[in-house]
């Protein structure tokens, strides 16, 4: 095409908005990092306000011409200017069918539902959230059926938010797969005699953690000049590639947890920095959802970061910044740690293997909770019953069962699913990167890892929405997705270790 | 009146646009305070975006059929409603008269121009700054014009933008008078024999000035509950009493410099927690202007921070929380290190005594800016002339010259007045308070803050903007603003120790 006037006011358009909505996620950062104990209320007001500036600005009269007049000759257009135009034309859709009234009453109850969680959660009082639990879920209905999804599918809705061209049928089908190979493995592994021992850690100072984690993430590749990383309750990664918020948590008495969270977040923010940073606010220089995003980070931690050539090199280091913490643990105790499997109930405080039980847990009650199957009063129950069947024990109280996590109090529905998809994605990327490099894992042993960022910054992370999901999975693996690649790499890892 | 529908309507936009305001401030705030170098780019075009919004929200319509209306009917009103009404019409009449595109681009130059500051500050280099400067007071004129001031009231505007009610003429006047008196009292100070040694600090680690300061603020009363205290090259304080972010900066070989920093911005922030919260956003919530912000922090700083109960209180923890660094330090030199004057190059080193002169300074070049009898290009050694002149002494380089101060770099003009003023202010409502409880600074000996900030309360911080400057310092004091109260102060506290 022609990048003709109306498309380059479309662009401008769309990123504007998209400093508005980096704005807004900064004000979430910051609630999660720094906002005072009392100001809960007032951030709740603000968040509110510009979530419906967002969407007033997002369902202007004239994105409608734009896109039509666009469209209508969009035949000759490459394929980036045809994502744009596609992603442009589907969030415009979506957003004039929700009212601002909506989105503001959205945003605020998201925000006192966060409070409601986080104090439901330290007290071990479910019945604090679930009004507002209540309320979501049926905001969440309510939107899908705003948007024009029929109440069946209203589930189907919110994966697709997440991670456009997915159905709770194709997770519910590719999850069943995965379950029937993973199930007897991690059979397997927990019945070995072998039995690594995680309370080997004992007084790590923060200060050290902080340290390497730091050394860590800028080695692997992540750029600090355009990113920083803080403490919060729960890890994450927000805003984009411009600057780019981690967070980690620390805990003395287990400096894995920090590390390895850090190079997970680490993970996504490559992601941020590797998508094409002229584009951003537009398909092109957007993540291509949340399940690709995941096997990013996914990635960097568990494919990269557990792997016995990345310890080769960072082990000696990790000594260097604890040496008398680390007298008497052994290498092989260490790797062991490293590559601990255990059933416990805290999903992000399970590793690898056993973590997609915790996600198919929780996708099936979600399925449940929107077909009706499930009423959140019997969430509690009905949450320590299907850990029983899935995982295999039973939480003994509500702050580490149906209380764990954030993301429902957040209002989001059908994200926990792009965890798990993210294992498989990243596994598969894994052997697909194999295959080019061979020998990658001696880079790591190496301390270098600019081959592997530079093979994913061209092949994902520059493709930025182009795709979809399943799309991009194909082009960058050469394969449908599949859960084959993730039980390989599986076997590949642990047997070995459990044997 | 009859607080009717369209007065609750009226206000409840004004309240929703103010939490656009303090969104648009934390993202100042977190500028200062957290933004990764790189990402100074992303940050002046979100903030460009976000004013261009709030402008756009302040000059919607129906604001002018609303004041339009209540003013038709408002002879009733009671003196809060008038007030509100009256300030929204200032502000709307204002507003309406900008155009969006120019708030962006100033918005966005502001930006620009802070970073181009720090860099030229930290390079000693003005030329990398000029260039912006030249294009903020350029625009700064404009601004004026646009509002309907003519060329010659140009400076006006900005000094009745934080003050409203004050001019130029004004400021020169009670300028004049101040100097008249200051000019001996500092030469009899300077050329005393007794030389306070501020030099007796040496080795106070960051941690220990950080409780300390955090023990002090929350003593006089600042609510950490929703407020906090961060690091960043300059202090300030920004939110509003919601959620209300205060900076400092430590120095282990000055440990007064964080202390009294952060006893002044917890001034700032009393003020702004003592506002009447339900009315954030409208006349009744917000403060009198900067002058009067100022006074507060200035009072809490000075007048309560520096005084000897204050310090027969806080000395044994000090010493407590520093014993050896303070083991050779007696309690003489201590209270007369806090109380220390000195001619010095930097206003915000400066002691309150002295302090005054680089108001003075920055007072008569900023007339000559706006005049045009002063061109941006000859700043520095009109700085350094006028520094010799008024102070009696040359900055050696411009990074302790012109470069000294962050404000014209985000096109604050007309701002540096209310610091002298509200040195003013600050000992004109000592003195008021002195009449009503004689043996007020007793309490701080036995440290006992709550009987000046109730009073401060009740007769300062509740009455918001119902009065502009002038008129709330008469209702307060008793008095119209004069240099008076200032100079008995400085007399009262500074001949006795330097005689």
């Amino acid at each position: 095409m022609k990048l003709n006037k109306t498309y380059r006011n479309l662009v401008s358009e769309l990123q504007r908005i998209d400093c508005l909505k980096t704005a807004f996620e900064l004000l979430e950062w910051d609630e999660q990092v720094n906002l005072p104990p009392g100001s809960g209320e007032r951030r709740a007001r603000e968040l509110a306000a510009l979530s419906e500036i967002i969407h007033r600005e997002s369902t202007q009269e004239r994105f409608a011409d734009w896109l039509e007049e666009l469209e209508a000759g969009s035949n000759g257009d490459s394929i980036e200017c045809q994502a744009v135009l596609r992603e442009a034309r589907r969030n415009y859709d979506r957003a004039v069918k929700l009212s601002p009234e909506f989105v503001s009453r959205q945003a605020t109850l998201n925000s006192h539902a966060y409070h409601a969680w986080a104090d439901a959660r330290k007290k071990g009082d479910y019945a604090l959230f679930a009004p507002f639990l209540q309320k979501q879920l049926e905001m969440a209905k309510e939107e899908a059926a705003m948007v024009g999804y029929s109440e069946e599918s209203a589930y189907d809705y919110h994966i697709d938010k997440h991670d456009p061209g997915l159905t709770a049928a194709f997770v519910d089908d590719i999850f069943s797969s995965l379950k029937t190979e993973l199930l007897p493995l991690i059979r397997q592994i927990v019945d070995s005699p072998v039995k690594p021992d995680t309370s080997i850690f004992k007084g790590f100072p923060r200060e050290g953690q902080e340290k390497l984690l730091k050394q860590i993430s800028e080695k692997i590749g992540f750029d600090y000049t355009r990113g920083r990383i803080d403490t919060s309750v729960h890890p994450f990664c927000s805003g984009n590639g411009a600057d780019t918020r981690m967070t980690t948590r620390y805990d003395i008495n287990n400096p894995l947890n920090s590390l390895f969270s850090s190079i997970h977040e680490s993970g996504h923010g490559l992601y941020e920095q590797g998508l094409p940073q002229e584009h951003l606010g537009t398909a092109l220089g957007e993540a291509v959802g949340m399940a690709g995003h995941e096997s990013q980070s996914r990635l960097w931690e568990n494919q990269v970061g557990r792997s016995r050539g990345f310890w080769d090199y960072w082990e000696p280091v990790l000594r260097e910044t604890f040496p008398d913490q680390l007298a008497n643990i052994s290498s092989g105790e260490l790797f062991m740690a490293i590559n601990a499997v255990n059933l416990i109930p805290i999903r992000v405080d399970s590793d690898e293997v056993t973590y997609n039980l915790h996600i198919i847990l929780r996708f099936e009650l979600e399925k449940k909770l929107f077909s009706g199957e499930l009423a959140v009063k019997d969430l509690p129950e009905a949450w320590n019953d299907a850990s029983q069947e899935i995982i295999g024990l039973r939480p003994r109280n509500v702050s580490e069962g149906c209380l764990q996590d954030t993301h429902w109090s957040g209002g989001a529905f059908g994200y926990f699913p792009s965890y798990c998809l993210g294992n498989m994605i990243a596994a598969q990327v894994w052997y697909a990167v194999k295959e080019v490099f061979p020998d990658i894992e001696e880079d790591f042993a190496k301390g270098e890892f600019g081959r592997l960022l530079n093979w994913l910054r061209e092949n994902f992370h520059s493709k930025g929405r182009q795709y979809n999901t399943l799309e991009l999975t194909r082009k960058v693996t050469g394969r449908e997705l599949s859960p084959d690649g993730l039980i390989r790499y599986l076997k590949e890892r642990y047997l070995p270790l459990y044997s």
